[in-house]
């Protein structure tokens, strides 16, 4: 089968070996596979990504110099059942799966595997027990983004209990643009969200921030303490320390830009005992000053992934057009557009995802 | 007065003007107290330490260039009375407060103010309505300790719910004694404690550790996984992983460090989806690599001080005896002892707290 490959840093274009169905798995047919931030973290620090995974303790066996074709925001079409298998859903149904595929051998993540192809290929392999039907009258191109919509999902429901919060989304990239959309789900706002591209902030503006902020030109911070304070109330009155009174609305904080630096800009910015969900997935070292977050008694949440009912949950937001997640798709190339849409998507003002059909030819 | 000052970057006992109890205040004679790290700090730190709670927004309006009388962890004993004030005690009753005073002027810290002393001068002034009355059974040096216990029971009620956690302190110098003896308080454990010094692990056995560790002999995380995790369970097998079967207990990690280097050395170390709760303060900047702390989801608690509520709380747990609190102190110097005692807490081996007594002279 054709396929996009990642082989010595480089995506190529090649004939790769049809992959087979084994026991409790099915043989899909990627009808359209989302481009990740990951995805292109992972060309440029393939390396650096495997090493750090082993150092803390996750089950990562990719070895980046073989042969790794990517991929794993997709929407595929049953195309044959392996042995083993209940056979639930007729061939050509539409599903989406997690990324992960299992069997005797172990655990792999789709996409991040040296042993299964992703979705930049034409055909994956994946397992009966994890695929999801995608109903009929939902679009091929909103179901391929369940994947990245659930990283959004995932990150608000750890974030807990949200009750009077004021929520400030740093950085409206497609992960981003998921805890917006998350957000307006759960109902709780104003929702303010910053990004210095001004098609991010139309797109976040679409997906249901109500008060989007050009960083360039306004502080988030200011911002958000002009929207989160009510009238006649001093956050730094000792009244107001001590509890007494009306009080400022507590922040949340979500980091979706994952670069070094931004921890530190939070930890200086973000108001008292705010709390901050980190779903940018920053891969260097980065220079904080703890102070600042013990001064101010902030929490920080890491986040990654998401569960099996939380990507089942998304699917069901976007089946019940709970997202208008369609105006996210910029861009749609065929298998040999792929190595060209990644250099496409370092240009925020022109996309945001860009989806492969790897099944046909053709660029943006 | 006597007193100890803070002038230049030295300790040096001078004779300062007596304080004046203005409306709402009480006179107060130190009877005892503590010398606390953050003071060490302060002398090394101080511009610092301003230069950055400005930055974060605190008020602390301290200028280190002007003379500063230190000590906020005391138990006093009422002398006078000035106006407005209930005198709901009488003359001679011991009491602690919550090292701050105010008045028309604002808030000030005792320990940390050019205008008010703190307890390493004979006298200070303190605000009526914030006095808690030592119960007569108790001693002057239990009660002094009321402040840095508070801190230990601040942050484990920060962690909030503790259930089924097998809590780690990092750290076994004051801050974290006091977290060991909240954490006994809660009654969850077994508790696990870990200090390169043999002496601070044999006083955190007596606070209440249940298993300690030299990390020089032994990896704390081992330790901690060989207690966290029953009979035949393996953390990092797929079943495990999603949630099947049973699993590790929960990893509750308490930094009483506070130099940089801890907070990476917890990244890495801690096990997946662990809460820390960050007690230690560290002044500078630090190295982090955030991936970790996103692949295992953990969340970073950072705490600082105590709430009103929780300072009462911990006079009544020493008052009850439900702090074995007197192995701590170590030591007791008069004013003039107090620099060389600031020195002598640079020895872990020799010293835990050292109780200043400014209304006498004499050294260690």
């Amino acid at each position: 089968m054709r396929a996009t490959v990642m082989r010595n840093r480089q995506l190529v274009v090649d004939d790769v070996p049809e992959p087979t169905p084994g026991s409790g798995q099915v043989l899909v047919k990627t009808l359209a596979c989302g481009i990740c931030g990951s995805d292109l973290h992972a060309l440029r620090f393939a390396d650096r990504m495997v090493d750090m995974s082993r150092r803390s303790g996750a089950e990562f066996s990719l070895d980046p110099r073989g042969d790794v074709i990517m991929g794993h925001e997709f929407c595929a079409e049953i195309v044959d059942y392996g042995p083993d298998t209940q056979r639930a859903h007729p061939i050509g149904t539409r599903v989406c799966s997690m990324p992960v595929v299992f069997g005797g051998f172990g655990v792999a993540t789709v996409g991040y595997s040296n042993s299964y192809p992703g979705g930049y290929g034409e055909r994956m392999v994946l397992n009966e027990m994890l695929l999801l039907p995608v109903p009929e009258d939902v679009p091929t191109d909103i179901a391929a983004l369940t994947e990245p919509m659930a990283v959004g999902w995932h990150a608000v429901e750890k974030a807990g209990a949200i009750g009077d919060d004021v929520p400030l989304v740093l950085g409206c990239g497609p992960v981003g643009q998921a805890v917006i959309a998350s957000l307006k789900i759960k109902g709780v706002g104003p929702i303010l969200a910053a990004d210095f591209s001004p098609r991010r902030r139309e797109l976040a503006e679409k997906l249901g921030a109500d008060i989007v902020i050009d960083p360039a030109q306004t502080s988030p911070w200011k911002r958000w303490e002009e929207v989160a304070t009510p009238e006649g109330v001093d956050p730094r009155s000792l009244m107001t320390l001590m509890g007494i009174g009306p009080q400022q609305r507590p922040g949340l904080i979500f980091e979706c830009v994952g670069v070094p630096g931004v921890l530190q800009q939070i930890l200086e910015g973000a108001p008292r005992r705010a709390r901050v969900v980190v779903v940018g997935v920053c891969m260097e070292t980065d220079a904080v000053e703890p102070f600042f977050a013990i001064n101010k008694e902030l929490n920080l949440q890491f986040v990654l992934g998401y569960s099996p009912e939380e990507f089942a949950a998304t699917l069901g937001h976007l089946a019940a057009g709970k997202i208008n997640a369609a105006p996210l798709v910029t861009g749609k190339v065929g298998v040999d557009g792929i190595a060209a849409a990644f250099d496409a998507l370092g240009q925020p003002e022109k996309h945001a995802k860009i989806l492969a059909e790897p099944w046909r030819t053709g660029g943006l």
